[in-house]
């Protein structure tokens, strides 16, 4: 199943708790888990506490690692300049996997699955979802 | 399935792998999956050795990307400190994935299973664990 | 499932793409997950544009993080050289979960499978490749 996200690029930080938690609850599987993964080599998945001051804090130690402004290598290949989110997205990576019990998704009270968009531009992201029946351990 | 590890916080590094071995023996397993995920979003679960000089290592480096002592706009909503520690649990991410052969899990020689918990306090974690059958591939 | 790849060490960027697509073909499962698995706690796999000039930035920015000529605790374990490649292995981690569908993985145009080898020295990596039948969600 595909689930399609509009972003904005430059550090675009998507809440998608509450799409999955529907998928979840529309597959009637109360014991499991559902893997996720965005298509693309300039964003990621990854869970953390969807608050403002956060995302601004994390933002900011990402430009310390790899800056959005400086020059890559990369941007003589293509013209584009998105090294930077390139860089970041092997870092984190796209995939992410969490457990279903009861029914639910085991999700931490102040963890979210979050998208985030590195890229310079608007995209139109897919992430494609699969869920695993792993009823009995 | 879950398990639960009191951790004490400021780069905890936990060794889970023993305790995981025995749950997949258990189960009976011969061929397939043991997904991990620890609930929250302060704290991760990666792969690497055990040893004490690596840990310091790791720590020195955690810190010079998001250091425990700076401030963080998170700090302003809860009052808490933990904004680093938010910041280097999104990096790694709190899902692990490790194939089982012949029963046991295909772990390196020097490739433990550790959970790091980088928040400011004592906690207790909730680690799920659960086990896919994928025989045949 | 196992496959084997030489690696150089010292940042070595391997695509796997085709094995890893030849292997998905060959299993006849049209709608699942790949799971990949590096055995060893000094290399990682991961997605990236498979770019030459992404792979130096990349190079660059990791030598930012943990050099390889810096000192290491760890190197006072064994004797050897490769706390580097230890910390920067625990960050991005040796798991990667790929969805299938229609028999096909479900990778972005420019995104491919690459492990990275950051070792000092040679290595024989082992790769594990499971696929598991996830039909009907």
């Amino acid at each position: 199943m595909k689930i399609q996200v509009e972003t904005k690029g430059h550090y675009d930080f998507v809440d998608l708790t509450k799409r999955i938690n529907n998928i979840v609850k529309k597959s009637g599987v109360e014991d499991g888990m559902v893997f996720l993964f965005v298509r693309g080599s300039t964003a990621v998945l990854t869970t953390m506490e969807y608050e403002s001051g956060l995302l601004e804090d994390l933002k900011q130690v990402f430009e310390g690692i790899a800056p959005e402004s400086a020059d890559y290598r990369h941007h003589l290949r293509w013209g584009d300049k998105n090294g930077a989110a390139h860089i970041k997205s092997a870092f984190i990576g796209p995939d992410l996997a969490i457990p279903i019990e009861k029914g639910k998704m085991q999700l931490g009270t102040w963890q979210q699955i979050v998208l985030v968009d590195f890229d310079e531009r608007p995209r139109t992201r897919e992430i494609i979802v699969k869920i695993g029946n792993l009823t009995g351990f």
